[in-house]
């Protein structure tokens, strides 16, 4: 370690630690990436994934399960029906998705500003999804309810790294199985203004998502645009279930974004190898897509991906190691061959709490995605222990690495003022530049500031409490919550949307399941 | 988040803990990388950068401190020289560099299986560097000893992601300053056969550390091949002195390798951009290179790059964040264009402490290092706080994310087994690959295991103690130095290397500069 420069005169204590609470909050809509992407898998190889996809479709198929819709429109389609298991003829499945998936397509927003593009060099960054249990410093791990939900909503919309208010946040447990989703999506619509996620877990419930998008956004602006995504998940090896395609066919026909993803573990769900497991994502993700389009023909259709490694120990699916990176890396280039948006995950980890496994983990998880050009960064921020616990300092955590990743994908500025020149010039061999003109006219902006990272001297992070991130981030996500105010919503969309959800709630019984 | 796979009946408690903290022993010498580099910034852009670089030599030069060797071999080669300032003609470094140093060399072992080769499509993962502090979980933070110094030694020699031994991996601060080089070298030769570093902190240590390597290597051999890397920072901005000058030159005429190393904390010792910083970075690599194979035509040197970024608010360097990253990719894509090996720092981060902040920041640098191309990862495994304290936690959990590294850069296996077309037949839809041939031929080596990452489920992981991974570090590294065995040593090399420190110790007076 040579020597550093001198520190300036810090304003004390509290300010610093005001200073480093304060979270900007002016944002880009989205990433337009402005780097290549990171093609980390040979044009041969990934031929030889396609091809041997196409041999999977043909001589093993994929089956759909008690979705009789499913098999018509694929007989209809030339597919070759054997009970539930549908053979698709060569290259059938890939024309059909060619022939009418939009490359990339508007998400809108209830605020037009936060409208995102997804597909094409876009990169949108969205929370983590589905976890039912919530976990903090306070009062460590426990079932989530609306509450946490809402938070939830509230500290993705003061994030400027996340573009999105996601969908199942954390799974609030204190509501009925069967009326959750009224509540989920209210709170997307009311506590933020970023785009958000419909309901997947029963077609009436994606009704339900589209119903309520229509009191905000009007009947035929829902009919001619998307605004809502949903995550459709197939159920890996080669299967698709009634509930996801009942909500994928409800999402489509009324023009709403379907992300198909084979969700998978692999060695457990898909071949113990990388080129194995891709194949199959690859032939799963092309059937699920070409369903969609056959619903509905132009329907928007993500391709997803979600991989993990199975620990061959214990079973356990594990997070951050490079194979499911190399998955991730493979899969990325397949989707834009193919001339789709590609959806994966970044931010995942296995660890229980936010430790450094986690961080490794999860810095690993979404360097790869964003790398490897993921138009659709799904579980970005506030996943803990494989997807089963929501953390609120991980958030906050996580949210600070999806700043760093936007300022990474934007590469370098090579303006006359990026190349500095006359600061060279005016600063000279042995002299040091904080105090040049440049570096004056820049340093608001030069470089990223993280609101979470001490990077003071050993002796100040001593005098200011020994804190480990987690409990600075502690104090942030408290006072991001206590700062909170809600974007203004029309008060008659407001009342609409309760009295469309209490009428609604009041037709059927409570269900937990 | 969707079913999991069922976890295999475990062994218990203790077997588990003990399968997790036996890391694997065998591994390869050096990573031979198979994945394309990463190539993030344009062309135009770094030959723009190149131009400029030459104008920052050409017009404002660079400065050899208290040197005149450097100020007459320069001279000799037709550069401008005004007191102590060099300016070059355009393109004279460049051309002096590429006329004679080595694309690659292979630095020799004491166990030539361990050799390295430094350059071309290699990666080699080396320890952190120069901490006068050690932290560990026990002890907190403390001076280092020449103790710390040899269990970090026998570590590295323990760690299959690490491919070289280091040097300074800690300042040994209860042996004088002026004799801490003798200890240094000799447990890097005693308790490890992976290569190492010499001392840079004076021509004559520089010297002893070639002597001591002779009596291992054998004179002759030390003069015809490289068994010595060394560390030669740059006094950024755009000055060298005497002290690095004259190991560089020692080590040179030797034929040992010099990284020449910008060392700097953009926005403060050198411009507050990207473009700017490695500009800058360049210049000073040219002309540091150029003195070298002015000393010795055709002496290994390696170009470097020590980059962090400044905090404005606070003047502490950061790490982690996205402009070093950055300034990384490009300076490793010029040392390429120039065709020299390229060293840059991987696990840096500004924290205290093994937390997420640490994790996240190490994580990042080593990505972008390992992406980008780096030859010589310096730093990959101990780093904390800014390189202050070298931790014995810190230490493995890097080594465990460097051997991830190593899979990460091997790309994917496309071959019949890699493609698994026999598993995804075997298997079919909806059901699983656990028990299938296929999976269970490669389950040994298919996916990477971490022996420190905790995948079980949290009811596990509470019966084990809600251990974070810091303190299964803790055990980790307590029981690889309990296992810890020398690789074997010549009686007669080992006493010959205690008889010159004995004899050149008693040559002069302990000094604490």
């Amino acid at each position: 370690m040579s020597s550093k420069p001198r520190r300036r005169r810090s304003a004390g204590r509290e300010a610093r630690r005001a200073a480093r609470q304060k979270m900007p909050t002016s944002t880009a809509a989205f990433i337009d990436r402005k780097i290549p992407y990171v093609e980390l898998v040979s044009e041969e190889t990934l031929e030889l994934i396609e091809n041997n996809a196409e041999i999977v479709l043909e001589e093993i198929g994929i089956e759909f399960n008690d979705f009789p819709q499913a098999l018509e429109l694929f007989k209809e389609a030339g597919a070759d029906i054997d009970g539930e298991r549908v053979r698709f003829p060569r290259g059938m499945c890939r024309s059909i998705v060619q022939a009418s998936a939009p490359a990339e397509f508007v998400q809108h927003a209830r605020n037009p500003a936060r409208n995102v593009i997804i597909g094409g060099d876009r990169t949108v960054l969205v929370p983590a999804y589905g976890s039912p249990f919530i976990r903090n410093l306070d009062e460590g791990r426990r079932y989530a309810t609306i509450d946490d939900f809402q938070n939830f909503v509230k500290l993705a919309y003061l994030s400027p790294g996340m573009h999105h208010s996601g969908g199942t946040i954390c799974e609030p447990v204190d509501i009925p199985v069967n009326k959750r989703h009224f509540d989920m999506v209210y709170s997307h619509i009311k506590y933020s203004d970023k785009p958000f996620m419909g309901s997947v877990t029963a077609p009436e419930r994606a009704q339900d998502s589209v119903d309520m998008a229509k009191i905000v956004f009007g009947d035929d602006f829902v009919e001619q645009n998307t605004v809502i995504t949903s995550l459709i998940n197939a159920n890996s090896p080669m299967t698709f279930d009634a509930t996801m395609l009942g909500a994928a066919t409800v999402y489509a026909e009324h023009n709403q974004a379907t992300m198909i993803s084979p969700f998978l573990i692999a060695g457990a769900m898909s071949p113990v190898t990388v080129v194995g497991t891709v194949t199959q994502i690859l032939a799963e993700a092309l059937a699920g897509m070409a369903y969609v389009q056959l619903v509905r023909p132009g329907a928007p259709v993500i391709f997803g991906t979600f991989a993990a490694a199975v620990s061959m120990q214990t079973g356990a699916p594990t997070f951050g190691t490079p194979e499911p990176s190399l998955i991730v890396y493979a899969a990325a280039a397949l989707a834009r061959r193919l001339g789709v948006p590609f959806r994966s995950g970044g931010g995942l980890c296995g660890s229980k709490i936010p430790d450094a496994q986690a961080a490794y983990e999860s810095a690993n998880t979404m360097t790869s995605a964003a790398l490897a050009g993921v138009n659709f960064m799904l579980h970005a921020a506030g996943w803990l222990e494989g997807g089963l616990a929501m953390g609120y300092e991980k958030f906050v955590m996580d949210a600070d690495q999806a700043s760093m990743i936007a300022i990474l994908l934007q590469g370098v500025d090579a303006s006359e003022n990026g190349q500095a020149m006359d600061a060279l010039r005016e600063v000279g061999p042995g002299s040091h530049f904080l105090g040049s003109e440049h570096t004056q006219a820049n340093f608001e902006t030069a470089f990223y500031r993280s609101p979470l990272a001490d990077n003071n001297s050993f002796e100040q992070w001593e005098q200011e409490g020994s804190q480990d991130i987690v409990q600075r981030a502690n104090s942030t996500w408290k006072s991001m919550l206590n700062e909170y105010e809600a974007p203004p919503l029309d008060p008659a969309i407001d009342e609409a949307l309760l009295a469309f959800m209490e009428k609604r709630k009041s037709e059927f019984a409570d269900r937990n399941y």
